[in-house]
């Protein structure tokens, strides 16, 4: 059986508890190779199936790793997990409430994050899938003329959209962030049908193979922005160079903060360093000020630190970290790219 | 105090409970007008507050029409409500298990669909933004050449998107399917780096002003393929001529249902008739085989029926309709548009 399975199936043991139910769709492509795109539940126990909606039921058959069985209804699911012996039950963190309240009166429920729990910890093919994504999201990048075209913020993100997938991009990982100016001090900026403005700060990703790249560059252009965006490209670099396993995740994140904080602008770094990625864009664990995860050999995590002042602009810089010994940037587009 | 807020209050006020929580993002936006990016604790009480993130703060500073508070830690969130006396919570169906553990302890919590039920009747100033996001996808589908570009199906998804932003759309309000050949029996089909093959089978909707919209089209060629496509067509003109208030929903799923299943193509019909839209391109109630709704004036929902013939093809046509009177479809697309 496979390895994720068999995990899941120790972790079980391991916790008294007899079968695993996983709705959430990138939990179940991890484990079964089939993403749902209406609703699943995968019950992972000694003979693990998925109930699939009848909408999926022809792209499950062609790709699912589980036993499928078409779902009818929880009154259905539910008195076949009964009939089992199946009594416990544990469930995903996000499951959502009104699912745990129809399970609730028939099985004793924990929360667990078995799958989560793997899904830190990268295989070299998905590490390969990550750095496809990453070289395919950063040569779009370069392919862009942003600067000698007078573009428009949305016009210029799709633009960059549109050559990831001429690139061999599934999609974005994201929506892309091209903003400019003053809003660029808001770290999730939506593209406006405006002119390109000073600074430039574009985040961008691409998807290869279900898998996701996550990048940040901003141009700048007063001695302002330079001075901050020196101290940025500062707490990227030295937080990068003190990666490595054995440290916790927020440590990484004290590093990055720190030479924020002594340059007089800790207040406005108002986000964690990063966030690991994989089929999610936003995996766990990350480098943020509570994440006491210690980081470990295949774990890939991005390092993004920025400055944000209001009404004026802000500056992020990123890069996804893969870590061995060390960690080791993905991808080769230069910090200051202009 | 704004109705929406009150209509909570007085839901509250009947049952007895004392504060709702809500951390969906739409359902935040709905409420304040602040849509979150990050997370957000939203509580409505006597003196609603928003917790938000740190990241969010300048975006919510401009625009929420609630008080904003920055978010510290759950401890601190939780602290603040107790010593208020609030001891208990009403959630959304969707919170995660995990948000509602932290909760749980504290409160006495029961999960209520306030904001849910609000949000099925429609103002005409969200039907007006849902008619002109469909008038814009409408307008984007003609200027689209589809025919005389012998393009790739996610080129063709591509160019669709560029136009909807082009005449005027935030953004597509959902991954556009853009599907041909035997691929278009997959209800979700994914665009691939692949030419046109028949028959070409498009769902696609813009987002304006927040507000979604929401078609599908199918263009056939051989005479199987069109006899399938009248039974579909039959399907959506007389399931929305049956549309009136004080019908259930699935009694409009019937008369569509009904129809395919008389011309013996019921076990390929694999979805509902229609769901609702607005904020988000799937709300509730929708046109299914168990929604016990009862339709009312206001209501926005979709009828797209489609049989999927695995192998071979499939035929989905969809409108999104209006209810007063009657099942007003918004747009003017034509169902035969080839």
């Amino acid at each position: 059986m496979d390895i994720h399975i068999n995990n899941i199936l120790n972790d079980l043991k391991k916790d008294n508890i007899q079968a695993y139910l996983l709705t959430k769709f990138t939990n179940v492509e991890y484990i079964s190779n089939y993403k749902p795109t209406s609703f699943a539940f995968c019950i992972i126990k000694e003979n693990p199936i998925i109930y699939v909606s009848s909408m999926d039921m022809e792209i499950a058959k062609n790709n699912s790793s589980i036993e499928i069985k078409e779902y009818e209804s929880f009154e259905v699911m539910i008195g076949e997990l009964k009939a089992e012996g199946i009594k416990s039950l544990a469930i995903e963190p996000t499951l959502p409430f009104s699912t745990y309240e129809k399970f609730r009166n028939d099985f004793s429920i924990e929360s667990k994050n078995y799958v989560d729990k793997q899904r830190m910890i990268k295989t070299p093919s998905e590490i390969e899938k990550i750095t496809k994504a990453t070289e395919i999201a950063q040569k779009s990048f370069l392919d862009l003329d942003i600067l000698n075209n007078a573009n428009m913020e949305n016009e210029v993100a799709f633009d960059l959209v549109r050559l990831m997938i001429e690139n061999g991009a599934e999609k974005e990982s994201f929506d892309t962030i091209v903003t400019s100016g003053a809003n660029s001090s808001l770290p999730h900026a939506i593209p406006q049908a405006k002119k390109l403005d000073q600074p430039i700060l574009i985040d961008w990703g691409a998807i290869y193979e279900g898998y996701c790249s996550d990048n940040t560059r901003t141009m700048v252009y007063t001695e302002k922005q330079q001075e901050i965006w020196d101290i940025v490209a500062e707490a990227h670099d030295k937080a990068i160079k003190a990666i490595r396993p054995g440290l916790k995740c927020c440590e990484i994140d004290k590093v990055a903060r720190d030479i924020i904080i002594d340059y007089g602008y800790g207040d406005r770094f108002i986000h964690s360093t990063g966030h690991s990625l994989g089929l999610d864009i936003h995996e766990t664990p990350g480098f943020s000020l509570r994440d006491e995860t210690v980081v470990e050999k295949g774990m890939v995590i991005t390092v993004e630190p920025g400055i944000y002042i209001e009404g004026e602009f802000g500056v992020r810089l990123e890069d996804t970290v893969s870590i061995s010994k060390r960690g080791n940037v993905i991808g080769d587009l230069p910090l200051d790219i202009v």
